[in-house]
């Protein structure tokens, strides 16, 4: 941030009075310009024993597979965001969801929000974000081919719960890149 | 925002390429500034049958009771930002945290994320941004002063399951305000 969103002049770095920390100040209008950590919703769809997964057709990680997930929005609710994003990505329709997994990301400011759901039937493809959209079964899951940390560790929570006990609380972890 | 924040020229609302919403982009450098829902952490602290909240000395809603929660900051995990707004607001530690409450709020957008968890000792005491804290059992509630909805609601998810089986499981809602 260089300049000041509300009345365009240039931003300063300071420490606003009562606060600790580093905050981007308009040097004119005195604007507090705050920033903080983005969501990002999404879901593991199941169908069956397999789980759905989608092949990036953007950057970054192009070409791996991840999740349907991605920015909250303003004025969504958590699922309502993960459901657009599975509908965006992945052009399927989900039921029964849970909140699953809540994976803290404090280097890059970002908290992901995945639910667990069943995929409502074996109908899917690929949105414009998404080169392809695939069924797996535990032992064809690309780990290799993931495209970020947490899908994989997401995964890594479900195929865990999975083989224990079918039963799949709730995970909140802050994840140290 | 009325200014690009990259390069201090008027932004205009408009659509962009590959994209359904309406976001402020640069007219002269063309960055897209998108906007996000925030994240309000905070803790709900528990000393044996007693409840903590806290008197607001700022607005909004001077005056009334709330939890200990505030706006996530940037490197942070959402338990951090709980415990720091608890200390912040409370000057309280607490122990065995579980995330306990998530709603949205659409209308703001806004996420509430509020832990569950045990008060270390009945050590408090009023931040700069409070007035007074104090422990409440249920029947000493001040149902009637209470700052927020959404702190109403995740008092009344605290009192209905320790009334049934002292089970307190995760839950996730939507405010509709």
């Amino acid at each position: 941030m260089k300049y000041c969103s509300q009345c365009g002049q240039p931003v300063s770095l300071s420490i606003p009075e009562g606060d600790d920390r580093h905050r981007h100040v308009c040097n004119v209008c005195n604007t507090i310009h705050y920033q903080n950590p983005k969501i990002i919703a999404g879901i593991l769809p199941v169908f069956e024993d397999k789980i759905l997964l989608c092949r990036r057709a953007i950057e970054p990680r192009h070409g791996l597979w991840t999740l349907p997930a991605g920015f909250m929005e303003n004025e969504e609710s958590t699922l309502e965001a993960a459901r657009r994003e599975t509908w965006e990505e992945a052009q399927a329709r989900t039921c029964m969801e849970h909140l699953y997994v809540v994976l803290s990301v404090p280097r890059i400011s970002q908290v992901y929000m995945i639910y667990l759901a069943q995929l409502e039937a074996p109908e899917f493809g690929p949105g414009e974000e998404s080169l392809e959209v695939k069924l797996f079964a535990e032992e064809e899951v690309p780990w290799e081919e993931i495209a970020f940390h947490t899908v994989r560790r997401t995964l890594e929570f479900y195929f865990a719960d999975r083989s224990k006990k079918n039963d799949f609380p709730m995970k909140d972890e802050t994840l140290i890149l």
